[in-house]
């Protein structure tokens, strides 16, 4: 039985905002696994603004994909063929499939899910990395403290939208920053926020001003730019700013624009801490246990923008995020369950 | 006994380098004490940056200095008359004595200091604010471990040569960043630190790629501008800055730059973390003891750089600073002792 593998490789490194033609698709045969492997058929594959930052050359928090190499990505798969130990046919895994129909894997880095407890793209979602992300960065790198200000920029995002619920759940007075009315609403209606700022209409520093008079405690930035700037001016003493992305920064052709405001840190004894997610791996568990306590009892939204196209569609459907279209977290439908 | 206290008092606010302009020169006669208040004579100013920030309009850590305002300057002095409980006649202060030869008081905010303890300038430096500053900004927000590699900017200043050496007291290799050959010679022969990097001749990024292969763990930053943004390059995991001022932006027209490297605290877990030494006050016993005990020891060393001149010489001596031109602490002689 051969199984034909359709596939994006990384072609070039993109300049500016990623091009169709930085990938290359293919069709080849599907490996099959030998001693100790899995086939793996993917079914969703999760698209992320990291993704941009892994086709760029030099150091980084993760190597590089190389030119040539198939494109990086997370997914969530069911395993088509097995001579591993640990994984059955059948059995449902989530992992760095790549953007492609079929993943050779040896097993490291995998995870079974369980597609009884949640629909599979919510593990590439609230159960997935970016939920992953929220809570530890939250949590781990912001500490908010009940009746705290938290805000959070690309709160209508796949890692937004938690951290934002999860503030709620720890108390917190919340305030989303994101880029238009209709995903403004779906922050306050669906996702709970005290009040969402539209940085397409409103000036960010004013609106911050009236929404959280007594200062920012926690700032949680998907962002940067000018919004991490415009944030900067409203800190409360001994904020914390948890730096988890600069998607507005990802595609820029000119120099990254650092924030100016930086003193701000030194007049409000503040601090700006990086995070990085896999760090936390050893304690996913821990974070995957409550947050499911809270989808099912009701207390957390999971979201997922869901686009069907396969593997042939990603391209497109990556630069949808650039262009700050989805709401929730952006899956690749690539298979049926 | 009529004294008579010349003095300067804020006339401006400066735009760019302040200007001898931006003060009024004024000569009055000293204030007699009244009930519970007492009378100083000064003998030492401390200059400093900070005074810059405190000329300018706008929330900062500390309230500007008004208009028609004594500029504010910390100083060490003499009693001269008291009708305060808690000072006589002959005893020596240090506090806010303003840029003035006579400062009358009500005694918040003076610590007696011993002149057979210490030189009375020491007290504007290793004892006071800047070593506060140098002790408890590294000690307390950079946490440096032995073995780690710390940077140093402003390495030759008040501040910044007090820092190398209690680092390298805790058993860290201590890296400098100074203006001129002159200076970086005074750090590594005087101040003892491993290696300084000239930034006048010198490129701060490859020069710490050499200095520190295994990358910096601690920076303590006194400058801010384009070698805090050289320095985030070479940031090691988990590193952690220390933003202490920016002096090179202190006096700038344009828009201050803001650090453009700052998402190396993402991919290097790091962090950046505004001090303000006044948070410390209820601490500086203990740093102080400390601090002296290695003085007296001839582990620590204290370089002042006293200027002779007298209150009428401030402007001039002041911008020695932002000159670069001062070698250690920066005080202005007012009287002899």
């Amino acid at each position: 039985m051969s199984r034909s593998n359709s596939q994006y490789r990384l072609a070039a490194r993109p300049v500016g905002l990623p091009k169709p033609t930085d990938w290359e698709y293919a069709e080849e045969p599907a490996a099959e696994p030998g001693e100790g492997e899995l086939l793996i058929q993917t079914l969703y594959l999760s698209l992320d603004p990291a993704m941009r930052g892994w086709m760029n050359e030099g150091k980084s928090y993760i190597p590089p994909v190389g030119i040539g190499e198939v494109m990086r990505a997370g997914g969530v798969g069911r395993v088509v063929a097995s001579r591993h130990p640990r994984f059955a046919v059948g059995d449902h895994v989530s992992g760095a499939l790549g953007v492609q129909e079929y993943c050779l894997s040896d097993g490291r880095g995998l995870t079974k899910v369980d597609p009884a407890l949640a629909p599979l793209p919510v593990y590439l979602g609230v159960l997935g990395m970016p939920g992953m992300t929220a809570y530890f960065g939250l949590l781990d790198i912001g500490r908010p403290q009940p009746g705290q200000t938290v805000v959070v920029s690309g709160a209508a995002g796949a890692v937004g939208s938690v951290v934002g619920q999860i503030a709620k759940l720890h108390g917190c007075r919340v305030i989303g920053i994101a880029g238009g009315e209709r995903k403004c609403r779906l922050v306050v209606e669906e996702f709970g926020f005290d009040a969402c700022i539209d940085y397409k209409s409103q000036d960010v520093r004013t609106a911050l001003r009236e929404a959280a008079p007594d200062g920012v405690d926690v700032y949680f930035d998907n962002v940067g730019g000018d919004i991490l700037d415009a944030v900067l001016t409203r800190l409360a003493r001994g904020a914390r700013i948890v730096i988890c992305g600069a998607i507005s920064q990802y595609n820029a052709t000119e120099p990254v624009k650092g924030p100016a405001n930086y003193m701000s840190l030194l007049i409000n004894r503040a601090s700006m801490t990086g995070m990085v997610v896999f760090d936390y791996a050893d304690r996913y568990g821990e974070a995957a246990a409550e947050m499911s306590g809270w989808l099912a009892a009701g207390k957390l939204r999971s979201l997922e923008d869901v686009v069907e196209g396969g593997v042939k569609a990603f391209p497109e459907t990556l630069l949808r995020l650039f262009r700050g279209e989805n709401t929730g977290k952006l899956v690749l439908k690539v298979a049926d369950e």
